[in-house]
């Protein structure tokens, strides 16, 4: 699973962001040689007794044993460890993999003293093959008993599979008067889809909120973030975004809401949707093998619903993404995909532009279209392209997608080798 | 558009099929200098008069100018002419391209003598380029007088793109006690899913069929053959499949048949089909770039339509497409993909066959998988998957499909230059 071909991305960020601590938050990671060798693969998160707890999980019909634990969990809103392994998903892997799960989450109870529904539980890496508990449950007390405040750094690295970069990212928000802290860490690089992209993401706060107000929060933030990126269209098995809110803020004064929408959580939920969205950009920015950033504006759609599809549609497109990777400014391919969509476009009333230029305008290619002009702007890193449906509509959407290199192939074309 | 990387695919044929003469059918081909150099890039297909005609296109909501304009003639049922040219889709060209359209039409009306819902058009080529009809409107008078009932090759050569062999195959039926013939020719080798392929398909017969029927045999034949096939998962917006009956075997005693699903068509139906599987199957191992051709089989579904849904969710993942390409038994992405299907499929009851071995039998790896021989057997040049869903349905769904090599990126990532 090393790949001589993973060049780190150029996207890649040249240096992390800086995470404060938060109050009741500490993590610890370490080596269980589950199946990578020198470098940490199995990562604790302990939060301190009352947090809550709110998350999106993959829709996938085939999912992973943890991802049923933690849909099981979640029904009760409360928390006190999450434990997450990479190299194996421990997808697919039958009454082995229910039982590696069980015993995962007896040690994680024993370690912190805590509920059967307040353990959550990850895995990431290669599907069907059994995942050996015993590899690591004798590890759950220590790393339990060590962990530490600033260890954030550590516990995104050592939840990576493919990435070539781990993912952290930070907000401030006010409840009413008092300031709250978020932070979020996640991976994915491939396996990338809507519903949810193929990605493990944590995100924390010392915020007092209830379950049910924070579900709201996670939900609508992933359909604007998660669920408009997508690398290669398919959808993992073991997508899993949890945020946890430690209620520590109450110390510091701030009054605990319970309620879903409540006016006192506009700024924090802003800034939980950005905070997503900003983890969902590095990882679309660390999509396997790629060379460029592809923002995609869609506008002029029946709806923001039909929009995404359409956006989704073009992003996923192999050929408009390797037209991209090729610098080629195929924009008939962009037309393609809008058409194969299914949802209505005009075709004698669309439009296109590549970065500030129309290439297309109501339905044919523009009368300004300068192609040595054009085609300078595809050698950019980021390229982003608007398209006007044409129907008068007021939907709209982004999505974020990189280009499909040769690098895509040499990296899957063997992964489990 | 020439690729120094289009290598002929492992699939073309030794030889081509040798298509009998049908009577009331004559082609001409020739080098109108559209986009290629030195080879036929305009094809006439004349047919006689009384000639019947159904067909299926793309369901693109982009479609081309030809595919309209191919819409409209079908509500006549009748044909005299088709018009093919290869090197530009006039697809996206606005009034422009209605404008092409028009003028050829116009023209092959005049070659013919005939009405203009008899003329039939397709085109096939790069997107969003204006289609000069002048290039090729004064050959149509000499190609109508010049065409031969036996230029099947020249025919099917002239209407390829990137394409690596020709495809042409041939069928006999009776009808009562009379033997009629059924040819056919398609192109097509990226771009290409279902509703329909990226594909054009001719085919030619001298029954007697309305056009009613005729309509009726090619829906259905076209749900099982060419909508079960997919590439890279894109959709054309040229997608153009027709069927020309000239009625010639009433001379020799067969009683022309109207009534949709008589019983005196099942014979000819059946070969109809039949010619349209062999058809798509050698679309699929002309998939471009590919390196193996892939026959995955749905079973167990709920019905025949979610097992479809299913196969070419497996069929169109870059992951699965990729894993064969390396040869690599990845079966976890097999699974990866029914459960992103959306359709009903049992994690715990579900079972996957590379060739004649079981890879996961009830969820999870199977007892008697032995790497070394599954790895061995991804060697081969054709694949056969089979997957029963779990959940004790009836549904059943044979796709066909090709693996995703670097070569396909070296095609496309600079397709127009």
């Amino acid at each position: 699973m090393t790949h001589d071909v993973a060049k780190i991305s150029p996207f890649a960020p040249t240096e992390l962001a800086d995470l404060p601590v938060i109050e009741g938050v500490r993590f610890a990671a370490c080596e269980a040689g589950i199946r990578y060798k020198n470098r940490d693969d199995l990562m604790v998160a302990v939060v301190d007794p009352g947090t809550t707890v709110a998350g999106v999980l993959t829709q996938s019909k085939t999912c992973s044993a943890p991802v049923l634990w933690c849909r099981q969990s979640l029904e009760g809103g409360k928390a006190r460890i999450l434990v997450v392994n990479s190299g194996n998903a421990n997808a697919f892997t039958g009454k082995k993999g229910r039982e590696a799960v069980e015993a995962t989450a007896e040690f994680a109870m024993k370690a912190t003293g805590c509920g059967r529904d307040e353990v959550y539980l990850a895995s990431t890496g290669v599907i069907g093959e059994p995942l050996e508990a015993g590899k690591f449950r004798h590890l759950l007390d220590g790393l339990v008993t060590s962990a530490k405040a600033d260890a954030w750094p550590r516990a995104a690295r050592a939840i990576m599979t493919t990435d070539t970069y781990p993912k952290l990212a930070t907000r401030k928000a006010r409840i009413g008067n008092v300031e709250v802290s978020i932070n979020g860490f996640c991976k994915g690089a491939g396996m990338i889809a809507p519903d949810m992209a193929t990605m493990l993401c944590f995100l924390f706060t010392d915020a007092a909120v209830s379950a049910q107000a924070l579900q709201q929060i996670m939900s609508s933030g992933a359909a604007t973030s998660f669920n408009c990126m997508t690398i290669d269209g398919d959808t993992s098995t073991s997508d899993t975004c949890l945020i946890f809110a430690t209620g520590a803020a109450a110390k510091r004064g701030q009054k605990p809401v319970d309620e879903v929408g409540d006016p006192a959580l506009a700024e924090f939920t802003a800034a939980v949707h950005d905070l997503l969205k900003e983890l969902a950009i590095m990882v679309a920015k660390d999509g396997e093998g790629l060379s460029k950033f592809v923002t995609l504006v869609i506008e002029g759609a029946e709806s923001d619903a039909a929009a995404r599809r359409i956006g989704l549609s073009v992003a996923n497109s192999p050929l408009v993404k390797t037209a991209i990777a090729g610098e080629d400014p195929n924009w008939g391919r962009v037309v393609m995909a809008v058409g194969k969509s299914g949802e209505a476009a005009d075709r004698d009333n669309l439009s296109i532009w590549f970065g500030s230029r129309a290439v297309a305008e109501k339905g044919e290619r523009a009368a300004s279209y300068d192609e040595p002009t054009i085609a300078a702007y595809m050698k950019s890193r980021e390229i982003d392209i608007r398209v006007d449906v044409g129907v008068g509509g007021p939907g709209r959407a982004t999505i974020w997608t990189c280009d499909l290199t040769q690098d895509y192939f040499a990296i899957n074309a063997d992964y489990r080798s």
